[in-house]
């Protein structure tokens, strides 16, 4: 009997602050690659401050909701697809990938857009890093702006996420923090 | 379109440094329960110790490898049946229930053998907690111990998670930690 | 013999940089209709930086000589009256009311005038929130920009605390870090 | 008008895992000599561990029980007699004293039994240490040791310590801990 | 035989984001006074973030070839000349004195241009601070800036240090981080 | 003008608690091999406890006090040989190298004695080490149950090292630790 060897996923990693149709479209192109993804979560004990709203578990939440059952790539994505991992904040970013590959299994190709994450993967362990193509400029940051001033915000995030976000009446929360 | 009322999975947490024979025998009670569990990976940034020599990735692995397409509780699990989080400890215990929430998605039932887990999850938020039976007597302790003694270990773990440790070379890394 | 059942305190919390007149109307509707009030100071290991120039003594000091004493909510306050607690800041916030559950003794009412930290408590533990009415507006912001600048702040703050900031020579410090 | 001169109180520290007989025959030696004592939980982030397994808010209750009415050092406690301030462990103890001395108001003569805590005062900032006659020995780590082996605890904490320890179940807790 | 006397170093500390000609004018003041002195790096986790794009190792390795073989202070500098000492951030100011006196051996005069931290080592133990003249403007926050928006700042960094950032592509790296 | 390459310092790291004459034949032994060394202090920030009761400071003194001036593989020892360097304990071990690279500036090989130290260079960047040979057992652990024994211990240190404790009045440090 000899150990399946499992696929290796490819790592995804942000903080969803909240999930949005931007995460969504890059989701679409990372699983037109990769049939296995680690959807990484960070900075997972910020949350209720401006700039994180949300706990680790209620992003977690809003990434399986907008994704499970969904075409994404080309492909029906279920629990087979894709695996949520969370990983806390550390604030000394020299070790910051070291500190991802301590917490995950092992993982293949990174995909993100940010250049200091593609840096920090390419400069530690020599990670193959993929970019993501913004299709179109859609930002977490603008979006909880818009919760805060009580403008409209739910055509920049999934259906399923915009019910999360409501049943935890949560724009109200981004206004108690700011207020 | 309504969002799918997600299952509400249970949850199994522990250390497993390493996950051996007395871990799946629990997992195989929780599965006879349970149609979805979440296995929490606890202290996860303790590693290269005596007490606590895998990192939270190799368990994760560990883990992986000992259930996935193996028959529990009377179904075979697939990653349909799981979801492996870590989280580190935050030493201040009184907290750390609330720490868990925090970190992963809601839960239903938990599962421990710990009476001091089991009263944790009682006394914070009224967590149902239900109680492992140990079928016999394994401790990871003990197969700490032997693989240090340079003694045999193997029978006390899953063939897969055998074959990780070896792959590993981590007899020899506990005994490097206590040298 | 039977334990008396001590009076169980109401809650008010803050980070007091400085505490100033605000803080004194919002203690006089607490006194009103309270007997026993857990005054927390906030953020206690934050010192000596911009936002919180003073230390969690400093502030357990101004808040002593500002209310002993006085008449608050049309009764004299005396060491019966009142306790003051530090509570670090643990940058985790969904764990914060637990944190402060987990250090102070049992407390009842919450009186705050800030939203997030009223749904914080609301959240967790389901602790009743009275919300404290502004009366006027000070800012502990604006006190610390006056004394940055070189303005007069002298009459926003209790005569005593007055007298304390000044043999401190704090609006010094407080050109000190900035500058 | 000027300020009152506030009481400079002594300080007494511990960590009360739980407050006994031999801490109360302590503070009775202390008010014999002081009339204002603040009165210094440490480790207050310890809890539900082998070594401290009360929090920092039941050990608070602890104490207040035990002390408020009672005759100690000629005198009957009141709250203008004393003040309980938390403080938790930081773990690099030879900034210890600064850290107490940042948290807490100004602070006079030191009462301790223990030479390492005697030492730290001394070494730092020059403060009075007094030291505490023992007259019987009673030590925590026993007291803490017969509850979880189910042996007699009472006759070694005060009465209304009994009855807290009681209310919250806590030699079972030792033992959950233990198991 | 007797323990030479050990010269007693003068204490210089900053972050050196990075190292500048205005640094380097410091040491000048400082070596004119000196014979031996310490320089600290402080914050030295704080490493790929906009205020702190350098890590600590690369720091020391600026300055080392900043000054090495060069004459300031009117005397060529050797490894007899000064010492770099690595000192974390604490984020608890009024601790911040203490921790560096804990880490560092024992030193003498502290030169600096910082007010906040001439205060702090003036209340902290009564260290002679020694102020550094400003002969001309230069500052770190302001060749960040330049580096990010791809202008030059090669002349207000010494020579070596230019090729040391050059070596690393750490201009790129800063508008990483910014982007 | 062209950088002068500096010259590759060899690593050798311990917590030297305190510095014995193990350490002095172990850097013997690396001297005969490097030109110039970095000595780096680990866990600098337990001191005071019974495993770790000297600063990071104090520690600095005693290995600069123990050779400089002294004939080690051959060769004088000056500043221009080593370079002391502190390092906090980060308690997650697997990153514990990448701290090591992040905070000191570029090393060759490692010198260590100790096998997890030597596996954790090896695994983590694939860092060459070189084994030291214990001439003779020398254990800080005895000399420290030693001194808390008011036991003879002077005869495993080097004598500037026995001068510093005795002025430290280190011996009864240890004792009231334990006490």
């Amino acid at each position: 009997m000899k150990i399946k060897t499992p696929k290796i996923p490819a790592l995804f990693i942000g903080r969803f602050q909240p999930f949005h149709l931007g995460h969504l479209d890059a989701l679409n192109q990372v699983f037109a690659q990769e049939d296995y993804v680690i959807i990484g979560i960070g900075s997972t004990e910020d949350d209720y401050v401006p700039g994180n709203p949300f706990t680790a578990g209620e992003r977690y939440q809003m990434i399986e909701a907008a994704i499970i059952g969904r075409k994404l790539g080309g492909k029906i994505i279920t629990r087979e697809s894709f695996d949520i991992l969370p990983a806390r904040n550390i604030h000394h970013y020299s070790l910051w990938v070291k500190h991802i590959e301590s917490l995950f299994p092992p993982f293949g190709r990174v995909y993100t857009g940010s250049p200091i994450v593609s840096r920090l993967f390419e400069e530690n362990g020599g990670h193959k890093v993929v970019p993501i193509t913004k299709s179109r400029h859609i930002s977490a940051t603008e979006i909880r702006q818009k919760m805060q001033r009580g403008e409209k915000w739910e055509s920049f995030v999934p259906p399923f996420v915009v019910e999360l976000i409501k049943k935890w009446n949560a724009a109200q929360r981004i206004r108690d923090i700011a207020g």
